[in-house]
């Protein structure tokens, strides 16, 4: 009997912001040599990144980007991960999954390798619950359901735009955590879906994330880090609390839990320490904005919603620091990127620098 | 070295609703021993319930309701499990610890018996943190933490009032679920415990549940169901809803998931949909009113919390069925019953029946 072919082949782009490792893809061959891969080169375009033989994929570094975005490539971070968004854009897949280079496959309690990508599809697949809460996690995994007291209109679920997954080993934590727990490791392997409840904000990790581009990508955008930028580390961070907010408006759900990866190594503290400084203080402001948005009636597709977004964020967060100022630009730029690369009602399936070997 | 003492063992109570079963309490008794039992018997006065040597216990019927409450008794239900909640208004303790006669001791994955009542503790005594969703779980848990992107002015977290605990075996069905899923069975072991997010409702089961009475007690109530009464099963959604509403106005918490207890008989899914039946319309009317509730600043305890739900039940809920109305009476008189047998500033340990064997 021939084997099942791979879940969503022609249907999902798996985005990785540079790869350091080659060990990485690798060890990544078995689950993610059927997909296409977008790989968004995040510093020096002189430097080439050498892909291993018999993945289809495509790279773009600094150079490509300022090319095909023009003077609308200012919106895309440079020398810092969150360079990724850019792969977002590009791609004219349904689904994307993203994951970074010192991520690995990780194993589950039985000791047998996780397929991520697998999990994160069947998490997408699923209806998500933030209307009401499910005692037994995820009601439309195998073995799980509904429990009691839980009411029936509500048990259709929403359209899930997002599946955010754990790690295993390092866990993601901030700088000043790294630096008082530089031993702790994440052992507990928890079996568990969760929808994440409607109004109610999460801290969203971009190591190792997938959602459905068509539902919420205009929204999935990671700001600006890294070089020129006073802030590092918070590119995910501010695409989820945006990400949020627009799906508990439009009617979207969020889930996290599985799948895990094995994060191998942990970024240095310091380092850390210096990108998050102002993050730390300006979250505290940040937090209770997105926790108090509201977007208008005539807010219907992810773009209006992020527009209007962007506006407050001007008006409310421009006074917290001027780098707000310059984020919310940035995020209006990104939504003119986003419809210059992905017209309403284009089919078109074109890559710039597709590869197949 | 002595073994060191059970913890909170003079300051918590297990309410037990009657005892069908005399394996249940041989089974937990290694647990339980060390503790004082309230059990309040449901049905027939004159049957009497035998409870094996070495328990420290007192038990109630109806006789001894009636004698205790007079006309207030009228809101504790007669043959119904609902009853139990008369033993968390005699109780004197800090913490209620409250289990069904057919849940055993369960099994962790590595085979250990599951010490429910000191996972039920540990949730209890550390914070909850309803404000923000932390993905890796209850950040006080050993091992863990709060994430990256983690508010630091949220860590401090609130208090716990709840501790819902779950089941492996036989989950908690409602009767159509039940009826349409006969053999299932939840095997999956769950390492987590989670903060049910401000805002977010759940569906409180009554089986494997812990509080805190000094924080949340007379919110507890059990509803009116049983014998006389339209309705079944919904005495812990009823005392659920409102706990959660009550909890978010006064900026506690309320945790679920770990511990578990194995859930060892299905009770009848033909005798549960009639139980059920109203509560299968109703709740699609009581879930909307739960969720848009507000209560005053001046609802600044638990009782007063209580009684302006009890008139917003009555106001909203009434058109929904004349029960709500008298739902919403026995509300007031059993928040005069706790008062009565809780007096403010009494220290009183005093107990009707205390038996030690």
């Amino acid at each position: 009997m021939a084997a099942a072919p791979p879940p969503l082949k022609d249907e999902l782009d798996i985005v990785i912001p540079t790869i350091r490792n080659l060990d990485f893809l690798e060890m990544w061959r078995p689950f993610f040599q059927p997909y296409h891969l977008i790989i968004v080169q995040d510093g020096d375009p002189t430097k080439t990144i050498k892909v291993p033989d018999g993945f289809d994929y495509e790279l773009y570094n600094r150079n490509d980007i300022n090319k095909i975005l023009g003077p609308k490539a200012s919106c895309i971070s440079f020398k810092d991960s969150a360079c990724r968004c850019f792969g977002y854009m590009i791609s004219k897949k349904k689904y994307i999954f993203t994951i970074d280079d010192d991520c690995f496959v990780a194993k589950d309690p039985s000791g047998k390798q996780i397929n991520a990508l697998e999990q994160h599809i069947k998490n997408l697949l699923s209806p998500s619950t933030p209307l009401f809460f499910n005692t037994l996690y995820d009601p439309f995994r195998d073995g799980s359901d509904f429990v009691r007291g839980y009411p029936f209109s509500l048990r259709e679920g929403v359209p899930t735009a997002v599946s955010h997954g754990l790690w295993l080993n390092i866990p993601d934590y901030d700088a000043p955590t790294q630096l008082v727990k530089p031993r702790e490791r994440n052992t507990k392997y928890v079996d568990a879906v969760i929808s994440i409840p409607k109004g109610t904000l999460f801290p969203m990790c971009g190591m190792n994330l997938a959602f459905d581009r068509d539902l919420i990508g205009p929204a999935m955008y990671f700001g600006l880090m890294g070089d020129g930028q006073p802030i590092g580390r918070y590119d995910d961070m501010w695409a989820g609390w945006c990400t949020k907010v627009i799906c508990d408006h439009l009617g979207l759900g969020v889930k996290t839990g599985l799948p895990y990866i094995w994060h191998s190594k942990a970024s240095n503290p310091f380092v850390n320490l210096r990108k998050e400084y102002k993050g730390i203080f300006w979250q505290e402001e940040i937090i209770p904005f997105f926790q108090a948005v509201t977007l208008s009636k005539e807010a219907t597709t992810v773009q209006k919603c992020y527009l209007e977004l962007s506006k407050q964020v001007e008006d409310k967060l421009g006074k917290v620091d001027p780098y707000f100022v310059k984020l919310a630009d940035a995020m209006e730029t990104w939504i003119q990127a986003w419809d210059a690369l992905n017209p309403p009602n284009s089919n078109s399936n074109s890559k710039s620098k597709s590869k197949s070997k």
